[in-house]
């Protein structure tokens, strides 16, 4: 096990990070903006390096900075947590080049699963069912018209270096294509300095449904089952829950196998996430795969028992899985809300502000991942991410009353703060959401019934 | 199940319950003493009550307020916590006199047990296994004399009314047992108001084991496993774990099963803790038994899967058991650290003040029971407990360290303020401990290696 690393993040991920290196007895080196210089992760780190002022292009997505704070602490590696640098391909190999584990898959495995495009070959060739759409990254308006024809309406454009659901349009007729078509490869110039997009059909009433897997560097790989992640305002999560429900058990066992199959296929090394579109007759399609920890990560310990960020940790440092597929029992049902600092009468809009009070949580079965304490100041600067609660019961009915429990419970105030917790109780009432019985449409319904 | 509840209790353990109660949709009357009026429980519960001073007996142990205030809200039940009137037979028979449901056994049962000499004689004619001693209160020196010859030395004097660990004495040798009768009587005297009190034979390096037992009305019992409550300072516990380690299956199967038996045989309804002795050779002996929810329920929580207050309220409210013996699977390790406002480096003195932060732990399979927050006034009053710190872990290592980090991150400070925890992380990093081949003797050598 390695003796020091460096965690390349902030916010809750990164302390998430520091408390895994302290259990395993591997010391812990946070990097921090000067908005940072007060969070928890810096506090409870054994060092902290300062790597620049808050816009994270100074600072959490600095490079050169990041490589020379690891290497003055002499730590041996680099935990990219989430966001950020943790699916950049040229991040993971500046690391390898400067004798730098990175926690993670390879460089070109991360490359290939980065091009979404690329991603949508690689699955295919591995045999996993794709939503029919492009393959390759769509050049022209009239290339788009032409792919939309074919797969027919609705369609989703999407950027080739997207991810985190950003920079994605839905268009139902051809008299949006062009129009969303410019749109979208403008944002995604803005947003991933690429401007490539490329097309899919779009599933109006799908089931988001992921699949969590760890590949070892010696060709090992397990899942550790599903979770639901259909509940999303503009394709951003809201609530997870896993394992997913309302679904056969053998549409969730096929979709799990093909998530190792896939994995394994382009020698897949790490946590991984698997996506995949699940329509009504529970045809499912593979969709994106994400190398890094995911936020919805604590579903899957909960229903597992098994610390995902430990487990990052032995499998970068060249340990062995140390479980075989038929060794991991899911127990129960977790789900996770994501409490963000908006206003969800306001589209979600951030509604930043310093918290005068905040106490989160607690109880039985309840855990809450948080950077935040009263007095700490939301700023513009990063994701409007607060904290997530994450509660486990041995029935799903349980778990959502428990969920709507603690969220009850969690005080959270300050000037021009708002939060997504009354819309994450009005979900846990929702009837559809209730019987299982839902979609990626369910967000937009509640929204609409509010207006 | 029940639509109101009164929660006759404070601290942590009245927070749990209002939380429970959400969770099943039981609305919760909190009642509080003037110096409880801005507590967690007080804010979460759907009502609150105020039913006295400070002062226990004019508030919490205060039974005419309690069962008015029952009254006047509608309440149908009592959930009594622990400590306070949770085992006093009066107070179980003066709310079934009011038409009130008392959460936990039934008067006759907690009489029973409540007197210790009498629970040596039930579980005695149960076949439970007992030290040797006396079955009746012993009402002379001279008598408590005869009966230490007959056992042999070392002897520990009960009181009869006892429980939780206070007015015990250990006697070493003849020469100290009239003084050590006569200090055991008065302190009974004044701790329960009855000084009776009775000799057992006293083991030296005795693991103090306990069985979390459910019982129904209708004669059904199932066990949750055991605890490991060694780890005691003056018979108080600090540090509980669940299974207990470093014993036998075998042994701890007897031990589980002989408290289902003796639950059983006494016609035994509700939550309840069985606590036995084993000495060296594994031999077992009941002690006591504990006719409540114990401050250590969360350890079998979170290896059973189950909540405790949750199948209380099930039982109290005539529904039947709703898991069988076969179908409880337990999982894991789970520790405890009661995190006391005390000294440890003075004999474990409460240290109480003004709490100016306060920033409990959080994380993956991480729980903090309290009733703390920045701003509260440890005081005088009541307890010292200032919050419970739970962890699970697939392996008991593991869950040691995790306990440690989880300790460590525990931000808490006030002036005036001291708390165990730095004895509890030596605790944790005692060789002996760690290794599961501990003691109740186990606190004691820690603190005469401070001194």
């Amino acid at each position: 096990m390695f003796e020091k690393i460096l965690i390349a993040n902030r916010g809750e991920i990164a302390l998430r990070v520091v408390r895994a290196c302290r259990e395993l007895g591997v010391r812990t080196v946070a990097v921090y903006s000067t908005a940072d210089a007060d969070s928890a992760a810096v506090r409870l780190a054994d060092e902290a390096v300062r790597i620049g002022p808050p816009a994270s292009r100074h600072s959490y997505l600095n490079t050169p900075a990041i490589i020379e704070a690891a290497r003055q602490t002499g730590a041996e590696a680099i935990h990219p947590g989430y966001g950020f640098l943790s699916e950049d391909p040229d991040f993971a190999e500046v690391c390898e080049e400067a004798g730098l584990v990175f926690i993670g898959p390879g460089p070109e495995v991360v490359r290939g699963f980065g091009d979404k495009a690329r991603a949508r070959t690689l699955m295919a060739e591995a045999g996993l069912p794709l939503s029919p759409g492009s393959t390759e990254p769509v050049t022209s308006a009239a290339a788009a018209r032409a792919v939309a024809e074919e797969i027919g309406y609705p369609v989703i454009i999407k950027s080739v270096a997207g991810g985190g659901g950003r920079g994605m349009a839905v268009v139902w007729s051809p008299s949006e294509l062009v129009e969303a078509y410019a749109r979208t490869q403008l944002a995604a110039q803005a947003t991933f300095g690429d401007n490539r997009v490329y097309l899919e059909s779009y599933l109006v009433n799908a089931r988001h449904i992921e699949v969590q897997v760890l590949c070892d560097s010696y060709g090992n790989g397990v899942h550790l089952g599903t979770r639901d992640c259909s509940v999303q305002r503009r394709h951003q999560k809201l609530v997870e829950e896993g394992p997913a429900t309302g679904l056969c058990a053998r549409t969730l066992d096929a979709i799990a196998d093909a998530a190792v199959r896939g994995a394994l296929a382009v020698g897949y090394c790490g946590a991984g996430t698997f996506e995949f579109l699940v329509d009504e007759a529970e045809n499912f399609r593979f969709i994106e795969a994400n190398c890094r920890i995911q936020v919805e990560h604590p579903v899957t310990e909960m229903i597992s028992g098994i610390d995902l960020v430990h487990e990052q940790l032995h499998i970068a440092a060249g340990i062995p899985l140390r479980m075989r597929q038929d060794e991991i029992r899911l127990r129960g049902t977790a789900v996770e809300c994501r409490v963000n600092a908006e206003d969800p009468e306001r589209g979600f809009a951030p509604a930043p502000g310093r918290l005068d009070r905040f106490q989160p949580p607690g109880g039985p079965f309840t855990r809450v991942d948080t950077h935040g304490y009263a007095g700490y100041l939301v700023g513009p600067y990063y994701d409007s991410l607060l904290a997530k609660v994450i509660v486990w019961a041995p029935e799903r009915d349980l778990a959502l009353d428990r969920m709507d429990r603690a969220l009850y419970e969690f005080d959270i105030a300050g000037a021009g703060v708002r939060t997504t917790i009354p819309f994450l109780r009005r979900i846990l009432d929702d009837a559809a959401f209730r019987k299982g019985r839902y979609s990626t449409a369910l967000v937009e319904r509640l929204m609409d019934a509010t207006h």
